[in-house]
């Protein structure tokens, strides 16, 4: 059968699929029988099929009109499928250690199919949940920071090449939009979608719907997502590298006090070494192809310094203003957890790290 | 002769184009026997017919391979032109008391056919150079900046109007970077398009070049001029306008002080007039499709002038930095008088500016 319109995927369609798509039918070795195929229930906008045969296995994603854990009153674009692609194929060659292979992509079908990580992997969130210490963490997260963000930046590459990217992801709307609702309205507003422990947690949510200065602050990084994040990605990854770990950190009350301290000591990790991956990138580049500051202009060691700190610093600020709003709205949504003393615990961590900086 | 592919224009070949294209030759009656053509000259990018004819005028504009005030030794894409048109277009829905009427675009030709403004008319700066007081100028002026700025803003246009414009104008890079250099870049290193007075200005030029602080101040404005105007545009003129008069200031030690105390007037007027027509712009639609502020949060009038202040303080902050910044490249550029003298006197300006503000 030939997939020449789009179809949403069942398990009997899947298989066909990949029968009929070589790049896929080669991974498991061209064996249809002993396919055990298992749809993962815990996507929160996608259908996500791991695909397990005898002589190798794949994973298949496929984004249908909507908001998987929504349903279809929040349509949303398959074109997202695409953008994720794009993104996950340029991460790769910038940090091939880090990053899943990507062994086809259909954008008519909005269909990705990619390497599965096999047990003992496991999402990390799951696994943090569980209280695993992983001690080359920060190692491995920083490095993918430092590679990915410093090389689609400006720092690296030309305006000419910038520009193309910009334009082409600014294609990615939706779902940008759909992330500035989640993190930067809803939790600020009435809206179906907030959930939380009521009555216990009435009176803080309409605290935070009446605070015109946390509001105010609001509106300032939603405006710097808009310009620097949606479109430029940059910085993107560096608060959600950072936040999924400040997420963590607002649900150790039920975990033990030396597990805390781990998270605590590798949050603080990542971002030194991350602070120390990408200067060091930027040293290595800075005759290069990149655009924002100039070698004849920015060419003596103390203004380089002067430069590079006054970056981090304010790149470091951001990030700290991106986690907290992350880990916040993420806790209005999830309702996982009591939250005033959370949020208290959380902006202390991050007034700790800020001041250690 | 049909014109299929691009060709420079000469005279000959202009009068057969406007011939050839219904939309410019019903503007000068269809009579081409009596025709005055007359290439202005002081086109910085680009080549600029006035076509008068005895029942009718227009301009023609086009747009070469490479600038013109510097030659072929400094190449530039001719799709300048289409992004010239398509603002041009734009501005003068939104604005069209103060933007010239455009009659036809080729974008082939990079060809632009638009509304000669005849004499008495002159260019503005030519105006000002020769003394003239406008008395509505800063009416004008704000009010072409307002609605411009206001009506391509997050403010009124929603993420998905806005992006799409932002990817629209990302093709326009070549000539954002031409600016860029020529602003950002070339007056802080050495470069082969810098003229100074030498060697009375020599000592200041080096002294530019070895400014840290200065540097880093221009890195800062120049990462904003990237993200946001190149794309974005709005901020754009607010710059331009303030800055043409700013640049205008620099040149009063030749003039009487009574036209000096006008230009300063003029140049508070138009931030003052520009400040309440914006914001009576943001009153009006705030409850439109804009999405920078949603409704639902932004949701009692102490937030709203909060808000308001906060986004108008900013943007005056970024006017000053861009309007200083251009009248300093200008003056190391055009070279036109001495210069530390007049730095001061702009820089005291500017600072009364923000005082009163």
């Amino acid at each position: 059968m030939a997939f020449t319109e789009f179809r949403p995927l069942d398990e009997k369609l899947l298989i066909e699929y990949i029968k009929a798509t070589p790049s896929l039918s080669s991974k498991i070795g061209n064996q249809f029988d002993d396919l055990t195929i298992k749809e993962v229930g815990d996507g929160n906008l996608n259908f996500v099929y791991i695909v397990v045969g005898t002589s190798g296995s794949i994973v298949i994603k496929q984004a249908l009109e909507y908001i998987r854990c929504i349903g279809e009153s929040w349509p949303m674009t398959r074109e997202r499928a695409y953008f994720e692609a794009l993104a996950l194929k340029e991460h790769r060659q910038l940090c091939p250690d880090h990053v899943p292979e990507v062994y086809h992509f259909d954008r008519r079908m909005s269909l990705i199919g990619m390497r599965f990580l096999e047990p003992p992997h496991i999402i990390l969130r799951k696994g943090l949940i569980a209280g695993i210490e992983y001690p080359l963490l920060a190692e491995h997260i920083s490095e993918y920071m430092a590679k990915t963000l410093f090389c689609t930046s400006l720092l690296y590459r030309s305006t000419m090449e910038h520009k193309r990217a910009v334009a082409e992801f600014c294609g990615n709307v939706e779902l940008c939009n759909h992330t500035a609702r989640v993190v930067f309205s809803d939790p600020y507003r009435v809206s179906q979608y907030n959930h939380w422990t009521s009555p216990y947690l009435d009176r803080d949510v309409e605290a935070v719907r009446e605070d015109n200065y946390l509001k105010i602050e609001i509106a300032e990084l939603k405006s710097k997502y808009y310009f620097f994040l949606c479109s430029v990605k940059e910085l993107k990854l560096s608060y959600m590298g950072i936040s999924t770990l400040a997420l963590v950190i607002s649900g150790v009350g039920i975990v033990l006090q030396s597990y805390k301290e781990w998270i605590l000591r590798t949050l603080e990790e990542t971002w030194t070494l991350f602070h120390k991956k990408f200067t060091a990138l930027w040293d290595q580049h800075k005759g290069g192809s990149g655009e924002a500051y100039v070698p004849e202009i920015y060419n003596n060691p103390e203004i380089q310094q002067l430069v590079q700190q006054k970056f981090m610093k304010d790149l470091f600020h951001d990030t700290l203003g991106f986690g907290g709003l992350w880990v916040w709205s993420m806790l209005r949504i999830l309702n996982q957890l009591r939250m005033p003393e959370n949020e208290q615990l959380v902006n202390n961590k991050l007034l700790n790290l800020q001041k250690c900086f």
